[in-house]
């Protein structure tokens, strides 16, 4: 299987993540961008996903909860910047709103060559702080069974 | 006149504002938020602005066209994450349509002390050389033209 790369270099409000899948960047994107199949990758393993809103368009908004096995909820939400598309990516904003405030700017790219997709993806944090919260709390566990998840879920979905 | 104070890092995503101004701050606030106030302040002296698009909501969004002297147009564009609010501030993505995918995340924050309202805001942008080149495009004049501004149009609307 493919790695994940994360990078978070010190006293950066950035958080940069790298990973290739063995898929055409048009079906990568749709798993990006269809919520039924967002729902079956996004987040750590434990938890499962429910959409509560979706709404795909610049000044769209999103919204989604995660719930763990003894009940506990956590919701997050963002608006999109410009209208998703293959070729300029998803750009969008990212909160937690049991820390309200505390929102991320993320940039999604997808590239694709000879049928093989790299997802870049950029997220930066209102200060250093912040994003070193972020990952204090557990933020690359998460990443790294959400792009493993996603891996098995593009070999579930027809091209 | 108070001075705006703009704090850039070298190797930093961000660029902070720091700027007091004689008034309470809901009327700040007001002049933040109304778009025919706004349109009265923001931006260089020398450009007028017209308002395309101003919906004050989450997941709302706003455009407006700088008009240069010679005819020249520059629009700009963005959505709010959260509706914007005096206790909370106001959360809200930036970008140059000359320059688009160059987008920022901004949050500015009213304080009141004794009448008066320090503005704080801070803008960081999807990478280091994306800011550098805000900057190097004349960024700081625009601010502190604005803020200037902005201390005059205070003077002349009622609390």
């Amino acid at each position: 299987m493919s790695d994940t790369v994360i990078t978070a270099r010190p006293g950066s409000h950035s958080v940069e993540i790298t990973r290739e899948f063995d898929a055409p960047a048009a079906l990568v994107f749709r798993a990006y961008t269809d919520p039924d199949l967002v729902a079956q990758w996004l987040g750590p393993r434990r938890l499962t996903m429910k959409v509560d809103n979706w709404t795909l368009h610049h000044a769209g908004g999103y919204r989604y909860i995660h719930t763990d096995p003894e009940g506990g909820e956590y919701t997050f939400r963002g608006v999109f910047h410009g209208t998703p598309s293959l070729a300029d990516g998803i750009i969008q904003t990212f909160e937690f709103e049991g820390m309200p405030g505390d929102v991320a700017l993320e940039k999604i790219d997808f590239t694709e060559h000879n049928g093989r997709t790299t997802v870049h993806s950029v997220s930066v944090g209102l200060s250093v702080e912040a994003r070193d919260q972020h990952i204090a709390n557990g933020m690359e566990h998460g990443i790294r069974d959400s792009m493993d998840r996603l891996a098995e879920v593009l070999k579930t979905i027809e091209g």
